[in-house]
């Protein structure tokens, strides 16, 4: 096993940090490393806001559901996916069809995705950690009058950044057999038990917190309520009609 | 620069590959370097489908569009995004609502994304070459029924794996300041006309066909009629209701 694939192995996310501040350069040559990420069409479709200002990240603990690291860590960045600027290039060049964004949805949110992983595997590689923010979605619309997003652009994660300042364990993944399935879609339930065990023996015996649980057990919140249930008018107010 | 830096900003599309093939234990270490991403919620709400049929791999290169390397390069993966296995698991411990699937659209899109990015930089590190094939969503219907992709999974890219035969330029990306910006959105029109010289001179220079064109006039295709028409409703039919 190489050095990267041993480096991409051992990630687990960090939420107690340094104080100490990462140095403007680095972090750009993180941007850079998440930028030559591959890109569909090369659309770029992507834009971060890096949230310097105090008061803005104390804010966006309480808009993403109060998780304090987002104002402790050394760096907080919003990753949005961003159609406007390539829409506005295409215009500047003759007539455009804006209608039925879903395509362009998943585009623009893959391409951020792949931009921002980049991003975490730059960072700890230079022994920094990171954390992404789902929350940001808990209330997508404040966040965008917060950060100023024009229409065209949506804050898909944040991710806090910084130096460590705890050693988590790394959590369990699910079998590889599971995952990786030849020529044909196939039935894992067999392996969804085996990890289930895992999980809740990892619960039972991590640092930093036991718990009794598993993994389907853990996931029931998640589908027993309709989950963020404003993003999709949220979608369409900044643009992004599904039809 | 960290040598880990230096290969993630040295990334480009590998489009023609030796007929080697990627030894089995590799391409599991490929993918377990996937899993280890970070995952929203420990959903890991994704699956892969390895293409090792001839036939199928020749039928792909039709539905992308064809893309003769998704029949020639030494390795194909479909990456699916699968809200069905823990749809299952939740199930098996109580009642679930599923309605209005926007915001676990946007989870599995990302949660694909982060762990392909992974096998990507993982693939670059041991000499390997990729190319992510969007042209999957081409023909999103045809591609579930050629691989049994069930209700809650879709099809999101494609990538090629091997060994390069060929060793392209790098393609220029945005200046860093479009990209990241300090606290709020602001705008980058600027940058972009500076860009649109760059990728002009970079298309007269490249190695392996030259062409006139910039980056606007490139984008322009992408919004002049409407993307992939058929996304919204093939996902709906999938199960990703969006409401």
């Amino acid at each position: 096993m190489n050095n990267i694939i041993k480096l991409l192995q051992s990630h687990r996310s960090i939420r107690k940090f340094e104080t100490r501040d990462i140095p403007k350069e680095l972090l750009i040559e993180l941007v850079r490393s998440g930028q030559a990420a591959a890109t569909s069409s090369h659309i770029q479709a992507y834009s971060i806001i890096h949230v310097t200002d105090k008061q803005l990240r104390n804010h966006l603990v309480e808009l993403t559901g109060g998780q304090k690291y987002v104002a402790s860590s050394s760096d907080f960045l919003v990753f949005c996916a961003d159609m406007k600027r390539s829409l506005e290039a295409a215009q500047s060049t003759g007539e455009c069809v804006v209608s039925g964004m879903t395509e362009q949805l998943l585009v623009a949110t893959v391409d951020v995705s792949l931009m921002a992983q980049n991003i975490a595997i730059a960072a700890e590689s230079e022994g920094l950690g990171i954390c992404y923010i789902g929350g940001i979605r808990n209330n997508p619309q404040a966040v965008s009058e917060l950060l100023n997003l024009p229409q065209h652009v949506y804050p898909v994660f944040g991710m806090c950044i910084g130096y460590p300042a705890h050693d988590p364990d790394i959590k369990p993944r699910l079998p590889v057999e599971a995952v990786l399935k030849e020529n044909s879609y196939s039935d894992d339930a067999e392996y969804v038990n085996a990890f289930n065990l895992t999980m809740h023996q990892y619960y039972q015996a991590r640092k930093g917190g036991n718990k009794m649980s598993n993994w389907s057990q853990n996931l029931a919140p998640l589908f027993n309520q309709k989950l963020r249930a404003h993003m999709q008018e949220f979608l369409v107010k900044k643009g992004f009609e599904m039809k």
